[in-house]
């Protein structure tokens, strides 16, 4: 058994019990039942994953995976290729968006390097793991992306981040990303799994132009059909149209899973890895959470057509993980409410007139 | 000159300098233009009130009002009255949700009994400041709820209460309340204020049943006749269908704007006191932040009629502040964003292809 399947196998049912529990615990604190509105559905789905009717937290951690693209030659971006690799060292170095936010909640970060086009692994860039799987993906209008092996080679790579970072204590996790041109693939692959036209999926990603938007969106619909006998399954779609980051992120959801410990996804590119892992191991969406409803193109929709609800919407459209931060963030705070408010008969307060 | 009037002659206009001067810098930050979304107005709105381009941050605080209602006795709330004093000593003690918050948070908490029916301060109760302005209010319905002496004294308690928070270094001030039967004064006022029809704004308010709320709702009806020559001025509206806590936080909203510190409103309840504070000087709500969206009765048809934007809709409804210090929380958020965030040339990341 290989460590997909392994990870797989591992994955125990969603722990009802445990929810109930937790749910009888909210309903005993000194508030309006009900009137935590979706943070009780936060700390409910945090004890039903964890299988803890304590839904006890010990850490936080962000998994961020970075690589680069070939379809960015097709000119689908706003920025330069190169902006990849100056946002690993940037993101290493403490002054991406997602180092700040790492650092003010204090939640472990990890950052991949899954397949930059510059290898950096002589350069001395703090904290960064390297597990190459090539020096970014081929332009997927001239093949596919990847082949089945690295498809397999990524998804491993999200798993053993996502272990390491369990090893370490993390009780909820987070997956974000960086890879210019990276909407592109990820518009793909959500086309190739929702059957939502490409038009109303793809977005302005780093910002572009009408002329590159068209652009953008003629080649997910050539990718769609160059490919379309290769997308019957989530390792095949990976495969063709995704990217290296993008099956590292499905990777996470997997482990997450399987060590029963929450996994949030951050905006559109995460919710592609996502919507992957669901594919590959349907009804895997049940164990995580949707950071937020990001301003990136059909972002909103496909969260619909998945019948997910995200904690925020704030209109962001940064990546990195950036949104998953901030509804962990949140989700540590609901936690806190579980544990630490008093119940109606510990504080002695009336309870309803009946 | 009283205190009200000396408050509202302190009142700086919004700082656009500050504002734009923020903007440039959130420009030169290491992200796609404008990705931050809501959270680039966010400072930009806090650098206006403070008056300060960096945007600098010390600390947040939360001001609850606690007060009793006498329209409680019309069978208006799904809890009794004692409620209101209970959990005023769960507050202070810790248990509330608020509580739990403000710790977590790290934000001050200043609890004010403005008049709650039985008088705790006799009690060792930590933290709690008492500026009683009565007992409770009387019953609406027959007859104003608070003299006009009484309305001004609601506001001052606010007015010193912020300025108190200031003076312990508040940059951020949160307002929330406690009081059985105050979201049916708070419907009152919001109904006197925007014209909206009380069934569309009363709420199920802690969690009453169809009987009492279509009582509630009459209730609102009645003193929007019997009050309708009194409700042409904030002070009016305050005294004839208000609250003591709601005329307080309608001061914390005033001495915030006077010493150039947003306050951030909480849900439906400390709505109707923004939206009075803003009747009495109009424009204020220009200086405020609006933390949530409640489930609570007609929140968002209401934030949709004063055109303002909340921060979280997480379908809450408890009051107490919660909402207001959740938004704080992220309003902090974006703060160390703005503030440790690498800029492009700093960490030498490669613009835009032109």
């Amino acid at each position: 058994m290989n460590l997909i399947e392994e990870t797989m196998c591992a994955i125990k049912p969603l722990d009802s019990e445990a929810a109930k529990h937790a749910g009888m615990r909210l309903d005993s604190l000194t508030k309006p039942l009900g009137s935590l509105g979706n943070l009780e559905e936060i700390v409910q789905r945090y004890a039903a994953v964890r299988r803890d009717p304590q839904a006890s937290f010990r850490r936080g951690a962000l998994t961020v995976f970075v690589a680069d693209h070939g379809v960015a030659d097709a000119g689908v971006s706003a920025y330069p290729k190169a902006v990849t690799v100056e946002m690993l060292r940037n993101i290493a170095l403490g002054g991406a968006a997602i180092s700040v936010l790492a650092r003010h909640f204090g939640f472990d970060l990890l950052v991949t390097d899954v397949g930059v086009e510059t290898d950096t692994s002589a350069e001395v860039l703090p904290a960064v793991r390297y597990r190459r799987i090539g020096p970014g993906t081929r332009n997927f209008l001239e093949g596919s992306a990847m082949s089945p092996e690295q498809a397999r080679k990524a998804i491993d790579a999200g798993i053993e981040a996502a272990n390491h970072a369990v090893s370490r204590g993390a009780t909820l996790i987070g997956i974000g990303e960086m890879g210019i041109a990276n909407s592109t693939a990820a518009a793909a692959v959500l086309a190739a799994i929702t059957g939502i036209e490409p038009a109303r999926l793809a977005g302005r990603g780093t910002g572009i132009d009408d002329a590159a938007m068209r652009r953008k969106v003629g080649v997910i619909e050539d990718a769609l059909k160059l490919h379309q006998h290769s997308l019957r399954d989530g390792l095949g779609t990976l495969a063709s149209v995704g990217g290296f980051e993008i099956g590292a992120m499905a990777g996470v959801c997997l482990a997450g899973a399987a060590a029963s410990v929450p996994v949030v996804a951050d905006g559109f590119i995460a919710t592609a890895a996502a919507a992957l892992a669901d594919r590959i191991r349907p009804g895997l969406r049940d164990y995580l959470f949707f950071g937020h409803c990001s301003a990136e193109g059909g972002h909103a929709l496909v969260l619909e057509t998945l019948w997910v609800r995200p904690i925020l919407q704030l209109n962001m459209r940064l990546g990195e993980g950036t949104g998953a931060a901030l509804a962990m963030n949140l989700i540590q705070s609901a936690l806190a409410l579980f544990h630490q408010m008093a119940t109606f008969s510990g504080a002695g307060v009336s309870g309803p007139i009946k």
